[in-house]
């Protein structure tokens, strides 16, 4: 069966907008560390493998946190052993720390990706160091994955809201990001964690930053806000987008579902408006569908739902 | 307890986007319409009150349909003689024919709607006519209305895709809407009906049509595109947006959530863009969470489950 239903309304390019997103693929890594399942390592190389013969060209595919934090991603080691890398695919992985690098480097990884924080609040609660500390600890983090060739996104988390602090100042997101950029981190993901923000607040974000270029964006569903905000983004000039297969670590039945956008609700915009990704929506659906069975409960993205419900 | 658990970010209105809108709350009509169950009238008399409560400025009541096609809405005549007027709010009624403008006038309705089809298969499924004879049927119906001095509003369904005929041309699409307004309809909402339009699908249509002016937008979240789709139409200076309080007429188990967009997502987004609605989303939540009792199952809105899960 198709992936649709119908057939989709003309394609109308954006004026403005990009002709190519590159869709930076979260699922096994944010969105599995979010489910209370813990999936098994199997699971998860068939999901990733899966991912992509869809089309997925970047894969963000575990995290060398420690496992008695994030005990989800345990199998970091494993997972990479395990991994047939596909060429023309990166798998970047998680690094929270020099002894996450370490594990890194030993499994081969050639792409890196360390988690900061915006506000001194989330970075004391996450990673137990104010704004200053989180620097001093990814300095040499980042150094040495350069030194090594590697390449170093820097996520920034709580770029508009922040559940202890409440509205975040742009200018406070700027002097983060541009720090990791100085620090040698070539991409940066400006993340709504809460899911809080709305397009004028992310356009007004982006443009406090001397260029779009090295930036992409990660929101979050929790309000409903996330595919509007990368509308908005790609108004701007983003090109890199972060998204997680089916939605994954947001349950649809949960309290407050806080997960990714789901790619597939992306690539639903991405192809109406004629922006090239590289994801067939056939195969991406059918993963998400397969997962969401692995997961025991529907997915929460819109588009799996109306396909594959 | 307030509505948000955490502090918006700063206000930021975008540029050249609309400094009110309205939201023609559609959740009594086309929410309970698409709903299983029906709703005792009593709960919709209390839904209508607590919606205007919250500041709802246009309340879509019922409609004068056959109960035989609609049995969740055969209560119209008992629905407008208990209904507690607020001065500022009005409550327009779907009229489908003349027997129905009949009712609504002697129930003392001041605004009626009429639902017509953009696409020839659609009209035939839906009314059993060809486009023409929809618009034999609805000629003298808007006729007899404005000469009653009431406004009419004309939907425009099927804008985009037709489960049937797959992508709707634009031209046709202006045709009927033209027709409408000719006959009279003073405005015409633009439905999304099946889900399937991004944005850029949206510019071009509404840049179709001579003026924006008479024009509002009816979107469905089916493959999750309803908001971003409202933002793309707020760029184009659409000033009224459809929309279900607490996603009503979805269901988030449903395997294909055919939902109007929530009227909460949108009251978040529009919070955010510092456009004036009037809508107290506090109010507006604790009515979808109270509805959502009513019918025994969870709202699809994000906002809602977020806030009030």
């Amino acid at each position: 069966m198709g992936a649709r239903e119908v057939d989709l309304p003309d394609v109308v390019p954006g004026s403005g907008l990009p002709e190519r997103v590159t869709i930076w693929e979260v699922g096994a890594r944010d969105g599995l560390q979010n489910e209370s399942a813990v999936v098994p390592v199997g699971v998860k190389l068939e999901f990733l493998d899966r991912m992509a013969d869809a089309g997925s060209t970047v894969l963000e595919a575990t995290s060398f946190v420690h496992p008695k934090w994030v005990p989800q991603l345990a199998d970091a080691e494993e997972l990479l052993a395990g991994l047939e890398k596909r060429p023309g695919v990166t798998y970047p992985v998680l690094v929270p720390n020099e002894r996450g690098l370490d594990r890194a480097l030993a499994a081969g990884v050639r792409e890196i990706a360390i988690f900061a924080s915006a506000t001194e609040t989330f970075a004391n609660r996450n990673l137990n160091r104010t704004l200053d500390e989180q620097f001093a600890m990814f300095d040499p983090v980042v150094a040495r994955a350069r030194a090594e060739g590697l390449a170093v996104r820097g996520y920034v988390s709580m770029c508009f809201g922040d559940p202890w602090e409440g509205p975040v100042a742009r200018e406070q997101v700027v002097v983060v990001g541009e720090r990791l950029l100085d620090m040698g981190c070539s991409q940066l993901s400006l993340g709504d964690t809460i899911g809080v923000a709305t397009p004028g607040q992310v356009k007004a974000l982006l443009a406090a930053f001397d260029s779009v270029e090295p930036l992409a964006v990660h929101f979050h569903d929790t309000y409903g806000q996330a595919l509007a905000n990368t509308y908005a983004a790609l108004e701007c000039g983003v090109t890199t987008v972060d998204a997680s297969a089916g939605g994954l670590g947001g349950c649809p039945y949960a309290e407050s579902a806080t997960g990714n956008l789901a790619t597939e609700d992306l690539v639903w915009m991405l192809d109406g408006l004629g922006i090239a990704h590289g994801v067939d929506l056939d195969k991406l659906a059918d993963t998400s569908k397969w997962m969401a069975g692995v997961l025991g409960r529907p997915s929460p993205s819109n588009v799996v739902r109306a396909l594959r419900g």
